[in-house]
């Protein structure tokens, strides 16, 4: 049978603008092709690329998803759908140890519970408008840009990587990595801290200037926190979460679990945040859940947008409505194994990953120094943000690290233009790995 | 501290225009409310409404997800990030087992692993025009509308329930609930067969006329074959499969497989489909896993949409960029169950799972028949659909079947206006319910 070839439904012209040359798939060329021609280097390759987990789950939640999957076999402890927003043990659990605990007001139902925050990234954009101009920190996670871009919220792509219509937010040397609020108007403001790719934290103070903007310039303000867990609270370790002078004010005395600590694990932390801010969260980086799959959105009910007309209404009513349709939720296993991160027992271990990652990161970071480098982050979070010696590109770096130390790293341009001249190592390792790198490192100069 | 609360940034307005009275949480509210005011009466209480399995999970599949748990606690088998598209191990058993071995050509790279076909059916709009004129049955599935109303594909809803600007194909008596392709072009067609919410099936010949359309029209063809294990490839069972009098002709000679059934379980069975058709697949109804959430999209890399200004390109690029861009595919636990589905043993269980609930609905329909109804489906599909008497509404039938029989049915009005005048019955129950209910039934008139 043949049939004539010129007539099609359309598609979504705005995947056409997206730039053919993702990061890390360029990155894993460089790498074969490296190792392909060097079969002897290949051998002793490290990777400190891609921000991906290295340490088995904790045993609470492998016990808790082999217990979930079992009941599933019975007839008596069968569970088919479950509630479309997550089940109601998990969101408790999150709203209990995450939130009310450290004196923040989240509600149960505020809790969304998701197959990841990379996925929810672009959830969230189903249920806001086109109308939006929006902000990024740069460099960036590509996610937020691209999930815009496929919506139809920027212009052509311009030869630097970077997109008319969207709003860049410098992250540099300077500002500490932690951008002020611009004096344009948006509507729409990524933010994530502890940060990836520079491992930058905001102050209070720093994210209290964010909600105040939000305010003024009817913003919302998307707060990904997926690296909450790497905020070192101990002011002895951590010279920034010791105020220099300064007394715990009254807004602080209410918080007592972190007032030692200036650097907000939740934008929630912040007075004013529940009229602005949607929080994303993520098991990935403290559960070790990259392969597993759980995250959440805080969606405070306060939380109001606006139709063309000017009518305002609260968007969570309209998460609510995204998740019945489109979505039956996460795993029934696969929450139970996320509620176990909460038991003691859980806590204990995801402690334990997280500072063993923080070990990796504290060597990693001091190696870079030693080699003559100027390094940032690696204290508050899993990732080292290194200047490249002068005059040398993100990706000659790259280059040279694969060829003279065997070691994979992230060109810092990869995630923006002002990435260039950066690059980043990611603590995500095991201890042998993190000190044969950290050794290696030490030979570069 | 205050803050104006008149500006705000902007939702998605399409979301105002969906209807408030979904179809399920009304039924709940019924039942809640007479159970309520009828304690003893609901304690006999059969549901025989939503579309969820009741069932255990097959042993093969617990004992797959549990291995796999156990994998990521070990420093040796532990994995972080797998392919965004899902693993090679399952795509390739799925292409194998569901395609290659019944001699469709499909290569392992155009499956695509989701977490569920509901998902999908949101996903899939994500590359798709906004300019796309839809087609839908009635009555339907309410996430294929939902979704595309959602998108801002449809117009404002009207009194009936239906939308302005999305065409209605009526599923009849008269024409065994299987529509003709419409006189008028449309881009998108959503077709589901075995049919959620009547049971029917489509011939070859059926299927092949819309294959037809399809490339006639430039419409693309949406086939949701989340039911296909229940098509019952027994001729000496199932009359429909058994051709009148006609000899499996050449073109059904190399489907050496099947060439007893004329009821295709893929669209891809029919020859051009390639071409015009997606399919989607769940593992929800054959294997259980309603709770455990797996699904697939086939996604041929012959099919081709346009630009605007009438640009042909392929959409396997934009849907395999979407699912690197905005996800990390499903539990890796999750898809080792999912493969268990395909080994000797995996496939046992869920013939017995099927079984099982084609046994229910053979004495459902066999009940609704001496009661004096008319009963359609429930022979190739796990739902009855049955004929109100004379002058009764679908939610009176409800009301009455509730209050008579304690026994909760589906309205078919629900589904859409031309499912007013019938109800559905699910045969997913115990047998020992499914029984139950049959007594009960067979006492209506």
């Amino acid at each position: 049978m043949r049939y004539p070839k010129n007539r099609v439904a359309y598609l979504n012209e705005n995947y056409l603008k997206l730039q053919a040359g993702y990061l890390f798939p360029e990155v894993a060329r460089r790498v074969r092709e490296f190792c392909e021609a060097n079969p002897k280097a290949a051998e002793r390759l490290i990777r400190c690329g891609i921000g991906d987990v290295t340490e088995p789950l904790p045993r609470a939640a492998v016990e808790a998803m082999k217990q979930a999957v079992e009941e599933l076999g019975h007839a008596e402890t069968f569970r088919g759908y479950g509630p479309e927003q997550g089940y109601e043990f998990l969101r408790s659990a999150i709203a209990q140890h995450d939130y009310r605990d450290h004196n923040i007001e989240i509600a149960d139902e505020e809790i969304f519970i998701s197959d990841g925050s990379k996925c929810d990234c672009g959830y969230l954009l189903d249920i806001l408008g086109d109308q939006n101009m929006v902000a990024v920190p740069d460099p960036v996670y590509p996610v937020y840009v691209d999930t815009n871009v496929m919506a139809g919220h920027s212009g052509l792509a311009r030869k630097d990587g970077s997109y008319e219509g969207i709003v860049y937010l410098p992250c540099t040397a300077e500002n500490n990595f932690v951008p002020d609020p611009p004096r344009e108007h948006v509507d729409l403001v990524y933010l994530c801290f502890p940060n990836n790719p520079t491992g930058a934290v905001a102050t209070r103070a720093q994210l209290s200037r964010w909600v105040d903007y939000a305010h003024r310039h009817e913003a919302l303000i998307l707060f990904d926190a997926a690296y909450e867990a790497y905020i070192n609270d101990d002011p002895h370790l951590n010279p920034l979460s010791a105020p220099p002078g300064r007394d715990p004010g009254e807004a602080d005395a209410k918080r007592q679990v972190r007032v030692e600590s200036k650097i907000p694990h939740s934008i929630f932390e912040v007075p004013g945040a529940r009229e602005c801010a949607i929080e994303l969260r993520s098991f990935s980086k403290n559960g070790g859940f990259t392969g597993v799959r759980c995250g959440f959105t805080v969606m405070p009910k306060s939380i109001f947008a606006q139709t063309e007309n000017g009518r305002r209404l609260p968007l969570h009513p309209l998460w609510q409505r995204r998740w019945s349709t489109k979505s039956n939720s996460v795993s029934y296993p696969v929450q139970r194994s996320a509620e176990s991160l909460y038991s003691p027992e859980g806590r204990k271990q995801v402690r334990v990953l997280i500072d063993h990652y923080m070990g990796n990161a504290k060597l990693l970071r001091a190696a870079a120094v030693d080699a003559g480098l100027e390094a940032f982050g690696g204290v508050n979070a899993p990732y080292i943000w290194v200047k490249t010696l002068d005059g040398v590109t993100s990706w000659q770096m790259f280059d040279r690290m694969l060829r003279e130390l065997n070691v994979v790293i992230t060109p810092g341009s990869g995630f923006g233009a002002q990435g260039e001249g950066y690059f980043r190592i990611s603590a995500f390792n095991s201890r042998e790995n993190a000190e044969e790198v950290a050794r290696r490192l030490r030979d570069l100069q």
